[in-house]
Formats: structure tokens, C-alpha cells, sequence
């Protein structure tokens, strides 16, 4: 949808765009409602569910041994989710972090402190900290990297410890995971007597970065840029390590490397391949490195990677992975709807991955991906009382699919849950001299540029219309750049500075202005917000001779609640007007509607000579986002359309 | 597609119509050349790969015992196809006895007397013949009845030694299992002291009444309605013997009797459910008794389960059971394409059930289904060539789906082959002063009517044409009714007896002619055979805004070869004109084209705020049957429709 946005060159001599932290951005509008929810609800339930679950009985070393609890997987006996159970705490924790800065509690604060107190009697001399590895299998460590998350878990637990440190100010998980972090440094690199492993799911690369930035440590940054680099290079680390544990390499459950995205060095990849998740968090990390040592000889296997997923394999969603089997791609332009495995946690990371293309500059074609992905098939994963989750997100359903109260592999709940609660910092992208504002939402932002303290206040009730005002608030007068994103979609967009039209550069989907901020100036943008219709490639066999309806940034979806069933009887014409209407339900929402004709079938016969017949309709269209929040029933996303008005 | 076609009301006094023996019915026109192919490369060749699997090493007991070759099922360890290779030589020595048939060949039916001449010294004292069971697994006779094919395997075998004696005249197989049959029938019983068992996978019901019909046996059919009858009886079978195995009903591999069609009696089942090569077998055999014991508490259940497949869940190629986890059904109106199972087998065994329910009387709700499975979704399976094969019949296909030369569990080689070679005695039902014509195919049958011999000639081209010659040939005068099928898609049907018009009484589909027959009485019967659409119930969402081409029995596709690629590009307007034309390719076929329009993409987006755009394009259309016969490519049934000229 970005056919006018040229990519940026690469080795384009460049600033480099860091996010704020959480503590940075108080939010309001749109998100504002979605960050109470997850604050005073999710964020706490998480908690409980991941210790009722019994993950801090095998954290604890002061408790017995609770040993095997969740067993190994039937098809893959080299897995049980129970090794993943430090990401989950990691991830809750993060979550957790995300809820006081909203909403201070003492008592969820003094659980995590209790859980964090737990990872300190369990850390290991070394400095190792791995419950799984530590109390259930102490002789597996470092045997199987490939497939048991044992790098994949140090990630998660160092962005908790980060999120955690820059909200409560505490250092001590901060201290712990930087201890480990360390040993991991030790054991894992390029010189003699170390091991050239690297993670079978990366997540560690992009939480490395975070934990850099966090510490100011170079070596952490070195340590993500070392496992980007030697991710794939010959000899396989995986097949290596499977052969000193007595296995055949393509015995692989999923029988190939690429599952892992490790089948190759990370700058001969061209493709987007295997498991979804691993997927985006790879290329976030390689983006993230690419950022933070201008590596540039990483630009081109990233713009090649983005182009192949979001010109061949993107969900209109933002979702991706169409396959349930290995939770991953399968083939160019297979998007099944019905099928749609579309991972809430795939959408999640692909909101990480975008962001992380952009600390290379704002660059339209990867922050109107961002928004795609977080405001519809990331979004959808959480129900709107913030209880219950998807773990796949489908375009269409008979009316057979809802939100779980939990998932023996609980991956997706804390990860939308932090993703939601952390979502002003992926407004701004800041370098030395630029703000780029990525996404609107109300609220307020301080901000450090040019050296000099600046509050950016966005009034705005996005996406419920396109009037977004920026306001600058700064203690002396400042010049820098504020860069503006005019969304693809946009069919039009207007821009003021203190009332007066201005003409604004316009570069990379960013309207550019560059001049001396003082306070109280105040720039508004109007984007045209007309619901559009998006038609897919014709490749997308299951998209053809239809049509998905947007406003905004957001996808919209039909739900059995608002027209009944048999959605697949009603068809749109290309010429039909589509109304809007404001309504105060699923948290506000525009509702979209249409005139359609449904067609119906005389009898119970099965095949007829005679096509169905038609009758005047109807059709009620709501955000995706917000679907299967009311009585349960039929969605689809893609309606059948044809030609005329 | 029978919408005209009224149930005969349950309980009506009817005769029994009874199939011709393949010896009586000679066949020339559209079959006979595939009659040729299976007879000269298919029959010889199963029996080659039968052979080559080792089978006959099992089975000769004057081989070394070759254990267990194919490894029990992963996923389902009370399972081996091996189990069911007897299953496998019965079909293939069925086949092979049509072909001898049609093909005198010594060398061929010496080497079916010498698999016979192994069976024989096989076979137990007290009449058991189970390789497996005899020589595999001999502590396991009669213990699980419900997985692993012992009574199936006997069914199939009995099928063989039948057609082997109608066709040589040779005994020997057909005693063999009549002391088997004997012996299955002290075993199982109502008796005290005999077990209430039958098959896991029904067959053995249908082939105990080729057996009674061959031999003139009532116990026979006597034996077969036990089956029937005890069917889901409680206490369920299945369920006792899983306990005296130590094993739990529920974890039955596929949780649900169901499957097995064992859940409840036969009489209160109402819903075709499981995997559908069984049910159709099964509801073969009741129809089968229905006929043979005139039992009308049969015809509710038959008609019941009938509707549901034909209502709900049939293909329009006459395939039907969509999944390949179970084989078979899932929910009404889960028809998908693509991922179609539709397995030749079952296409088979839909055509064995039909035929069935044709002995209660004439009907073109059944033949006009008979003929549906057999033209398309059944012979689809058999290469043109007659070396190859399709397990599965999916109605669209991306270019990735091509025949088989043998499968690990080669169940639809020999069923295929096995019909097309026996398609003479699908033509005809004939009860005592009755003849009825369910197909049309050129060729002479040799009928006993009012017991007076008549010869009927058929000359005809159908199905590349509509007109249908019948002469009747008889050494006397002799009053009978000759009813000739109407199908329920003939647009149109013109009747001559000699040259004058006739009104001919019409009940059930079939036009009646009751008279005296002389020799040299010459009946002409005309179809009209125009290019017809079809449009599914918008309940199967995948066929909405979709149309199925179609021309007298045939369904048609289009294939790649024709059409080049993305053939859901192509979408065809409602009003556009259908032209035919002969071809000499595919062994005979006539060509459906119609002018469409061809929807381009200008660019490498996935996604665009335009629809497709359009240019003139000509769409070509084959016969299902006959597509993969040339350079594979895509394939597609439901094509893409629209309203207008």
C-alpha cells in the first residue's frame, strides 16, 4: 500500500533513531483506556496465571523441586513448554513494569520483587540463570540451543529487568541479567576456547540492544552484534551441537534450518522463512544492530527480508505465518483466511521489527507496517476487558473461534500485554537532532533533543478521525527536526504551524520540519480519513473476487452479531457508498456500513442450474481489533464483491 | 440437483433388482477402450506391485514367514497396512478376473491360480484365511476387530473369488471362502457362545451377498444381515473388546465410533459420519439386505443418511468426505477445493452404494448419483493410461497435485480399477418382469427376463452425445418393463419405439415402457446434453461466487495446459454464451470454452486501493476425469462467476 514510497538507498549516511523509554510518555486517547486495562487487569493476572501455573516453584530454589510438570511434547522430544517458563516471568515482568509506571501498586510491585528475589538465591556462581537448566536438567546446559530457549529465556528476563529498572528506578534484576549477561558473554564469541552458538529462538539479539542502551555498555551491544553475525555461518552451530548429542541433524523436528533462520548467514538470507516469531525477532535484532554500529552491509538483506514479507506474505491484518504446523510461512501469497494462523506474537513482533527499521530513519514504508500490525492483528489477540487472548488470528471464522482464558504454551498473553502497555514508546523515534513522531495518539512525551529538554503534547482523538495537534513545550528555543508521518492510506493530509499552511519536505512518507521550536507552538495535521476498499494481488487465491473495507489504520470485519449469519452470502459492489457512524460500544468505534445484496437458496438442495437469488442488504463493519468482544459468531474480514454500484 | 425427484415413500411392495454378472454384459463405446487399459497394463500390473510388495510372501506358507515389513502406524500403533494385504489381493484377483473377462490371458490366470493355490494351503482346519493373522500376529485372531481389517480383508477376498468364478468358472477360490464364510458364521452370531462382533471397516456385508447371490446360499445373506443388525448394538462391541485388551475406549485413535460408523445402530444412525470408504460400504450392505430381505426398517435410515450426503456433503464431482485426518466427514457443508480428500475410494464406494440402493427399485435419485461419482470423482483416479493413480480428488489445485504409481497403503488402484473393469454390471438392475437402464454405454447384455432370455444392444456415444439406441433381441415374445433413466440434468428427452413418439409412463426419474417385446423392437432415446451450469448452496462458502461447468454426466475443470496460470483470475460473467466442441485428445472429449475476462495486476503490490484490473481472455474447460493426463499445471472446478453478459 505504499506504491509511492521509494526505499532509502542503502549506506545512506544516517542519525541514529532511538525509542523513549515507557517512563518517557504518559498516554491518553485511543490507547489511553487499552493501557488502563492492561494495567489494572491483565498485567496482574498474568502474574497469577504464570505462578499458578507453578512457574515459581521451579524458579524458587528454597522450594522443592517440582521437576517435570508439563511433559515433553509427543511429536518433539527435545521440548516441553516448561523450558520456556523464565520468558514467561520475563515477560510478565516487563508487563508488570509497564502497569505501575501507570499505576503504582505496592503489592504487584512487591510480588515481582518476590520473583526477582527468587532469580537471585537461583543465579549460579557463574552467573547462569536458567530455572529449567538449573533444577530440572543441570547436565543439559548449552547442549541444545536449537531447540530448548535457553538464550531465547535470557533475552525475555533482560527486557523484564530493564522495563523493571526504568519504571521503579530498582537495580537489582537490572544487575542480576547484566551478570548474566556477562557470562553469557564468556561463554558464547568469536575468540579461542568460546562457543559460536547463538539462539534457536533470537530474542536476545534485540533485548541485548535494549540492555545496551539501558547500561551504556558497549559490550552488550557487542555480544547482540556477535550472535546477528555468526547466526548460520558455516559450520552449523545446530547441526554440530545435534551431533554431540547423538542426533542426526535432519532429524530436526522441522527438518530444516530455516526454520530457525538459521540455515544460512543473516546477510545471505533473502527470504522470509520458518517460524514467524523467530522470524521478526531476528531481523528486529539485525535491524537494531545494523542501528547501533551503522552497519550498513545489513541494510540490503533487511529491505529484501521486508519486501518479501510484505510484498508476498503479509496478512491485510498485519498478521503473518500462515501455517499452524511450524507456526511460521509456508509459500508467496498463501494467506488462507479461515486457516490463518497469523500469531498474536507474530503481529507483536512485527510492530519489534518495524520499529527497529526505524532507527534508521523514519521511513514510511516500515511505520505504516507498524501501525497495520499493532492497531488489528496484534490488537485482536487481546479482548477488550483484557482477560481472555488469541493466540492465532484468523480473517474469517464460522463463529468456532474465541479468545482463550490461557494456553499451555502462553506466549502471546504477556506479549501483547507488554506490547499494549509500552506502546508510547513507539511513537517517537528520537536522534540527535530529529523527533520523528511514528504514530498519534494522545498524551505527552519528554523528550531530549538538540540537547535540550522538550514536552510534545499530541491532541488527538486518532483514529476515531485524522485532527492530530502537536504542541512544544520547551525551556529555551531549540531548532531540530520534527518529522511527521502522512500514513499510506491517507488520502489526503493538510498541515499548520501556528494556523499558518505550511509546505512541509516531504521524504520517505515524513512531512519534514526543520526550524527553531519555541514554546507553545503548535502544529496540527489533518488526515483525510475516508473508509477505502483494498483489494489483494491476485496471487492470494483466497482473496480474489474480494474485497477488505479500512478506515484509517484500521481493518474492519463483519461479525455474524451485526449481520447475521452466512456472511459469505453478502456481496458488495465496487460502486456502493460506505457510511460511517460513530458509536460509543467496543470502546468507540466507527462503524462502517453499506448497502449489499444477500443472496439466498431457495431449498435444501445442495447444487442448483440457477445462481442464489438476491435480496437487498445491509452490511455492518466493525474494527477487526475489536471483534469476537460481543455475542460470539461469524467474522470475515474479506467480503465478496463484484463490479457495478 | 434431483429437486423433481420425490423419495419413494418407505414401505411400498416392490421387487428386487438385481446387478447382471460382468460375463453378461459386454462394453464398447466411452468404456470400452478404458476396459481395454484396465485390462491389458492395470489388472497386470496390480498384480506386479502386489507381488513386488511381498504380499505373496505373507500369504504362501511355503515362504519364509517375512514378518513385519511396513512398521506399525506413529500415530495409531494397533495399525499396519500390512494387515490389509489381503484386502489388497482380493481387489487386485477381482480385477484381474474383468480383465480375463474382457482379455483371455493364460499367463495371467495362472498367476492368480497360484495366489489361490497359497490361500488354499493357508488356509486353517477349521477354515480361517488371514495372512496376517495366520502367519504375523497368530495370537491375535478376532481381538480387534474394530482396527485392524479382519473381517474387511474377508470381504474383499470373498468379492474376488466371486467375479474369479462368474468369470472362469473355476471353483476352487470360491470354496475356499465359502469355508471361510462358513466359519465366520460359527464364530459370529446371535447364538450363546458366539461373538456379537462385525468389521471395523464394512465391506464384508456387501461381498456375503455377492456370495449368497453367486452361490445361492441363504446363510450367506443370513450372515450379512447379522452384521447389519448387530451393528452399534449395545454393549458396544468395540468398546468390550478395547477392555479385554487392556486398552480404554476412549483412546480409540480417533476417539469417536463414529468413525466406524459402530456408535449406535445401523437403523438409528442419521447422519453419514466417520471415514467414508466405511460408511458408504456399510450403507452398501444395508441397502443390500434392504433389497435381498425386502426390510423396509431400512429404507427411513438409508433415505435419512442419503439426504445427508447428497444435501450436505457431497462434491459435485461425486466425491465426498473432505478431510484427510479422518478420511472422511467432518461438519455439513465442508466442501473446500483445494485441500479436498474426496478419495477415489470413496468416490467408489459411493457408486457400490447407489447401485445398492437401486435394488428397491428404479430411481434416478440414486443412478443420478451412481453416475455423478463414476464419471468424475471415481474415474478421476485412474490415469488415462491406466498406470497411475489419485488417492485423493481435490476440486482445485495451485499444479503440485499428480498421480501416484503406488502408495504405501494402496487401497485405490485396484477399487478404481476394479469398478472400471466390472462397469458392465453397473448398467443394468433386473427384477422379475423388469429391466431397468440406470446407464447408457454401448455394448450388449445377455438378460434373463420373465424367464426368457433377451438380448439388449445399446449403441451410443454418450456421453459425447445424448442419443441412445436400445435393441432388443429374444427368441419369443415376451412382456416386460424396459424403464430407461431420465437424468435429472437432461434438459430434454425425446422417446421412439420403432420409429414412433412415444408418452411413456415417467415415475422416479425413469421413463417406463411396459409391452410386449419382439426381436428387432428398437427403442431411441434422446438427451439433450447443453453445457449447464451449477451453483452450489451458499452454505459452501468456498464455491460462493462460483460456478461449476458441466455437460451431461461430466464436470469439468480447467487446467493450466489450457489456460495458462492463475486460473482464479479468470472470471466468467452469468450470461456468457458456453460453445462445445469435439476434440480427439483425452481419448475423446468435447471441449466447453466460453468467453471470460482475465483480472492483471499492474505492479508487485500485495495489496491495492483498486480492484484488479480486466482484459478479454477465453476460458477452455476438459472433463474432470481426464485432467493431469498432459504437462501438469494448475486445475480448477469452481470457477470464479459474476452477474452480467
Amino acid at each position: 500500500m505504499n506504491e509511492t514510497l521509494a526505499p532509502r538507498a542503502a549506506g545512506t549516511t544516517r542519525s541514529k533513531f532511538r525509542p523513549l523509554s515507557v517512563d518517557k510518555v504518559e498516554v491518553g486517547g485511543f490507547f489511553g483506556p487499552r493501557l488502563d486495562t492492561v494495567s489494572t487487569v491483565t498485567a496482574r493476572m498474568l502474574f497469577d496465571r504464570c505462578i499458578d501455573a507453578g512457574m515459581l516453584d521451579q524458579v524458587d530454589p528454597d522450594r522443592p523441586n517440582p521437576g517435570i510438570v508439563i511433559p515433553f511434547q509427543d511429536d518433539n522430544p527435545n521440548v516441553t513448554t516448561q523450558m520456556f517458563w523464565d520468558s514467561d516471568f520475563g515477560k510478565s515482568i516487563e508487563a508488570a513494569a509497564y502497569a505501575l509506571n501507570r499505576t503504582p501498586d505496592p503489592e504487584l510491585e512487591a510480588r515481582v520483587d518476590d520473583v526477582i528475589d527468587a532469580y537471585e538465591r537461583l543465579q549460579q556462581e557463574d552467573g547462569y540463570l536458567n530455572s529449567w537448566f538449573i533444577r530440572i536438567q543441570p547436565e543439559k546446559r548449552w547442549t541444545n540451543l536449537r531447540d530448548q530457549h535457553e538464550l531465547y529465556n535470557a533475552g525475555h528476563m533482560i527486557e523484564g529487568a530493564v522495563a523493571y529498572f526504568h519504571v521503579t528506578g530498582k537495580r537489582k534484576f537490572l544487575e542480576i541479567m547484566c551478570r548474566y549477561a556477562d557470562y553469557i558473554a564468556e561463554v558464547f564469541g568469536p575468540a579461542a576456547g568460546q562457543k559460536r552458538g547463538y539462539p534457536g529462538h533470537p530474542e536476545l539479539e534485540l533485548a541485548l540492544v535494549k540492555l545496551g542502551r539501558a547500561t551504556g555498555e558497549q559490550r552488550y551491544l557487542d555480544l547482540a552484534r556477535f550472535f546477528v553475525d555468526q547466526r548460520g555461518q558455516p559450520p552449523r552451530y545446530f547441526d554440530e551441537e545435534a551431533i554431540a548429542r547423538g542426533e542426526k541433524p535432519e532429524d530436526f523436528h522441522f527438518h530444516t534450518l530455516e526454520y530457525c533462520q538459521a540455515h544460512r548467514p543473516v546477510r545471505e538470507q533473502n527470504a522470509v522463512v520458518g517460524h514467524a516469531v523467530r522470524a521478526a525477532y531476528l531481523y528486529a535484532g539485525m535491524a537494531d544492530v545494523a542501528t547501533e554500529f551503522s552497519d550498513t552491509t545489513l541494510d540490503a538483506p533487511l529491505d529484501t527480508l521486508w519486501r518479501h514479507l510484505t510484498e508476498k506474505n503479509l496478512y491485510v491484518t498485519g498478521g503473518f505465518g500462515p501455517s499452524a504446523r511450524n507456526e511460521g510461512l509456508t509459500f508467496d501469497y498463501d494467506l488462507p483466511n479461515e486457516t490463518a494462523y497469523a500469531e498474536t506474537c507474530a503481529a507483536v513482533a512485527l510492530v519489534f521489527w518495524a520499529s527497529r527499521m526505524l532507527g534508521r530513519g523514519p521511513n514510511g514504508r516500515y511505520a505504516d507496517v507498524m501501525e497495520q500490525a499493532l492497531y488489528n492483528g496484534a490488537l485482536s489477540g487481546l479482548s477488550l476487558d483484557g482477560k481472555t487472548f488469541f493466540y492465532d488470528n484468523p480473517l474469517e471464522s464460522r463463529g468456532g473461534h474465541h479468545r482463550w482464558v490461557w494456553h499451555r504454551c502462553p506466549c502471546c498473553p504477556p506479549n501483547i500485554s507488554r506490547l499494549v502497555a509500552s506502546i508510547g514508546t513507539y511513537l517517537y523515534g528520537v536522534a540527535d537532532d530529529e523527533i520523528a513522531v511514528h504514530l498519534y495518539n494522545a498524551g505527552k512525551a519528554e523528550i531530549e533533543v538538540a540537547n535540550t529538554q522538550v514536552t510534545l503534547t499530541q491532541e488527538t482523538r486518532y483514529p476515531l478521525d485524522g485532527a492530530i495537534s502537536i504542541t512544544v513545550e520547551t525551556a529555551s528555543e531549540v531548532a531540530f527536526t520534527l518529522s511527521l508521518r502522512v500514513p499510506g492510506w491517507a488520502g489526503s493530509a493538510s498541515l499548520t504551524v501556528n494556523g499558518d499552511t505550511v509546505e512541509a519536505a516531504a521524504r520517505d512518507g515524513y512531512l519534514r520540519l526543520s526550524r527553531n521550536w519555541r514554546s507553545g507552538d503548535r502544529v496540527e495535521l489533518t488526515l483525510g480519513m475516508e473508509p477505502r476498499r483494498i483489494f489483494a494481488h491476485p496471487k492470494v487465491t483466497p482473496d480474489q473476487g474480494r474485497v477488505a473495507l479500512s478506515r484509517g489504520p484500521l481493518i474492519y470485519c463483519l461479525e455474524g452479531v451485526d449481520n447475521g449469519s452466512d456472511l459469505n452470502s453478502l456481496v458488495l459492489a465496487d460502486g456502493a457508498a460506505i457510511d460511517t457512524r460513530e458509536e460509543d460500544i467496543l470502546g468507540g468505534i466507527v462503524r462502517l456500513t453499506a448497502k449489499a445484496q444477500r443472496e439466498t437458496w431457495p431449498d435444501d438442495a445442495l447444487y442448483r442450474s440457477g445462481p442464489p437469488l438476491r435480496e437487498p442488504a445491509v452490511l455492518s463493519a466493525v474494527p477487526y481489533y475489536a471483534w469476537d468482544n460481543r455475542d460470539p459468531g461469524e467474522m470475515l474480514v474479506w467480503l465478496r464483491r463484484e463490479p457495478g454500484q
